[in-house]
């Protein structure tokens, strides 16, 4: 079987592209942040009183929270700071000195850095190679933001996408039907646990994991490694490869980058991924360093491992923590091996936000121009928005599901807990916004009824919350295409902002 | 809002007809099995070998298997008997003495008992009025077998036809847009369950439960009275209600005739179920005697409650166990009240199948013909073609859910145990002669690896297990039509015999 990808036509028909630039070292960005933090941010609220606008430090609720838990508060403010930093990165000057929020009570404009002194402009364009001098296969572009139509053996995507995660060969609660349905274009499947049962052979002999599972579209497969470190305890790693106890029978099994590749080809996914050595970023000293450096080993004994480069996309790992200095070597080495696509490994692993997106920038920088980036793990909406600015294309994660099963709804203020008394008798959709075919029938007093006792709740939370997902993607492709990617994302932070401001309005005044 | 259905158009538009005769004593029917028995059947396997063929006594392997289990042997003698009496009563003489089974290595001829000795024969006929003399609603019969058009509020439904469970507003696992993709027309509500949560009064203020639950069709409650007894410990009857304790918060409730049709009034169901006194079929004495009693003096009770009796169709529910005299009065009491329909009760409760066959068969020849008679909780395919071979119209039970749930699905074979080793590496769909969702798309490899691991197991179970109960419903309805229910029910029957001969010469081969 043919393939190609129109990032990049598999590693034999590479082409050779100018070397891009280094980035400047982001650790030196920190100075460059001279405008007034001016509101602040955490994951699931947005803190926004007007007693904390046109503040030129911290918000005094954030000092406030400080004392109460030290390390929230100082997350929060990495968040604050991160929120400002990513306006700065995401607009072009002039837009950004105009960019302002205007809602019911208050008004936030963010002002620019100071042109001069502002590193963080550097790397809108510094670490792209000249546009005119090369031949694209991206679609459209704002700054660093990128869309995309990623060609793969089975179906061609578009990006920025996100791809929903089926563990045992489904994405809990979905038909592939009502995959396709919601549009969804590649999904993940998980090595380990495919490995495990029914067995990468036994697919293989049904016909590899498309036809098992009946998904027309293209599949990603991990390697396995991430899982076998996370789920099992007794898992080591070695030069050879994980070694781990057998969950099946307590026997010493060991996990080395050509069996995972094997296991990868037999059940053949579009993309696989290399055996790489995955240190949580929240780790320091020298395993970081052993780690990236025993990755890009792996990386060689994977491609010459890979027995089918032609039908199967090979994509490398970066690791090295939140070191700048590892990830800059192991983007370089990986870069040289000239693979079909990259991934940017080791985050979400609750490293602060501030540390998360400079990972992010500094990699998709580094990374040639006309290959896929996918940031693994990441799943919020907003560090999709956040990292789809930064460059990113592809990204999965478990929330959107797992979420759901906690009864929670992704909507475009934030989320919206199910199982809250207030929604007994509401008769609204879960967003009356949105076109799915949960929000078309069922009103959330009815999935407020359901949720965490039937899990026919769960069930239509994913559904809802993967249309989500995969309405995002198709919102940043189409608005990145269209050129008017910063409206969308203006209007994307609004209606949080909005909803918060409301939340805010709601504590006031009772 | 009018309501009519065309078996009755509610009790204010009642016409009397002719009042049934009485069937003979099903008692004295144990001395008309004169012909040989041909087979034994359980429930869930067919034992039939060649050695057991032609035999006039009980076969020679349940005289074994009597040796090591004497009631399992019992009941199954007792299936035995009662599927020869349900061939005799089937089919008419001429068609039963040519009735043959033909398949693979074996034959199995059905005779006829002596025709002056029979007294089954009576049931064929006696308790129905002359049909010439009656406005017949019913679309086409065969026998004692009836196929209607029932035209309820919501729905214009058709007979027979078995009715899905949901127990907490949903049937599990389906959305309702899947629902009708099967033919779903009537669904049945758990009054207990709602009661609880969401409370019927939240129920009633945001629209009723169709509106609720987003279903278009036809809805049945029950009476909300056989879930407190069967599941709350320290429920107890008496002549004012089902006393028990709150799950809630423990404290002392009762559940009176009148509560029950109120908050079946708010829930809003096409059809609602008096509150009735339930015994175990299992339980004897003077116990039964009274429960069937209070069952008439809670009617009485039950219709003056009813606010709603233009917009929802009270059902009244036969008691009596399995004491036919019991049933007589019950039947009689219930028929002079005139409701829109009925149900036969406290059956399917462990009683054996003879005993439960003849109950059936006595009420349903008592029963009005121009009003539906709805057997309460039968749902294993033979039983609900039997019943309909009977005159009974409308069915329910959690069976095909609740087995989907344990990994079994139906087919017209019997039962296929998705969870067995064998279907690991079977890449057929669960029934290739299946036209359901499930089956044009998935394999039985692939619902095995699910299976129990994975809700999506169950979830594509049950899409296939209510499909092919609807089916079953649509081919009985439409065979009934076409005057060829005897083959459809030789073809069904034929089928099951056919996989167990398969079954048993595996094993004589192995």
């Amino acid at each position: 079987m043919a393939l190609y990808t129109e990032h990049q036509v598999g590693p034999r028909n590479a082409k050779t592209f100018p070397r891009p630039q280094p980035a400047r070292h982001p650790n030196s960005m920190g100075s460059t942040f001279t405008g007034s933090i001016l509101f602040s941010f955490s994951r699931s609220r947005v803190f926004l009183t007007e007693n904390i606008l046109n503040r030129a430090g911290p918000p005094r609720s954030i000092t406030k929270e400080r004392q109460r838990t030290g390390t929230a508060a100082a997350a929060e403010l990495g968040f604050a700071l991160w929120r400002t930093t990513f306006l700065y990165l995401l607009l072009p000057r002039h837009q950004a000195a105009a960019a302002t929020f205007n809602h019911r009570f208050c008004t936030l404009s963010v002002k620019p850095a100071d042109e001069q002194s502002s590193n963080g402009a550097s790397f809108r364009v510094s670490a792209l190679p000249n546009l005119k001098e090369q031949v694209s296969p991206v679609l459209g572009r704002f700054n660093r933001a990128r869309a995309a139509r990623l060609t793969l053996p089975h179906f061609v995507s578009q990006t920025p996408l996100f791809m929903p995660v089926g563990t045992q060969g489904t994405i809990k609660g979905l038909t592939t039907n009502q995959l396709e349905e919601i549009g969804c274009q590649i999904i993940l499947g998980n090595t380990y646990h495919l490995a495990l049962r029914p067995t990468s052979e036994l697919i293989d002999e049904l016909g590899g994991l498309h036809k098992f599972m009946n998904w027309p579209r293209a599949m990603l497969t991990d390697s396995g490694g991430f899982q076998m470190v996370s789920l099992l305890h007794l898992a080591d790693i070695t030069e050879k490869g994980v070694t781990f106890q057998s969950p099946v029978d307590g026997k010493p099994m060991l996990l080395t980058p050509e069996e995972s590749i094997q296991i990868q080809n037999r059940i053949g996914a579009d993309i696989i991924m290399a055996l790489d050595d995955v240190v949580k970023t929240t780790i320091t000293g020298p395993r970081i360093e052993e780690a990236m450096y025993r990755t890009l080993r792996w990386i060689d004994r994977c491609i010459a491992a890979h027995k089918k480069p032609n039908e199967q996309n090979l994509f490398g790992i970066v690791q090295g923590g939140l070191d700048p200095v590892l990830r800059d070597i192991c983007v370089r080495g990986l870069v040289e091996r000239n693979l079909p696509g990259y991934a940017i490994g080791g985050l979400a692993g609750g490293e602060d936000k501030d540390s998360f997106w400079r990972v992010v920038a500094q990699c998709t920088a580094l990374l040639p121009e006309d290959k896929p980036r996918y940031v693994m793990g990441v799943g919020y909406p907003l560090d999709i928005v956040v990292c789809s600015a930064l460059g990113a294309d592809l990204y999965d994660c478990v929330y959107p599901t797992r979420t759901a099963r906690f009864g929670t709804a992704l909507v475009p203020e934030g989320v919206l807990k199910l199982k809250h008394k207030a929604m007994a008798e509401d008769t609204r959709p879960i967003d009356p916004t949105c076109s799915c075919m949960v929000c078309k029938n069922y009103t959330r007093a009815y999935i407020h009824c359901l949720v965490t006792k039937d899990a026919m709740g769960s069930q239509l939370l994913s559904y809802h919350n993967l249309h989500y997902m995969l309405q995002l993607s198709r919102d940043l492709h189409s608005s990145i295409i269209e050129e008017r990617f910063p409206d969308f994302v203006r209007g994307f932070l609004q209606k949080m902002v909005n909803a918060e401001c409301e939340c805010s309005r709601k504590e006031r005044d009772s």
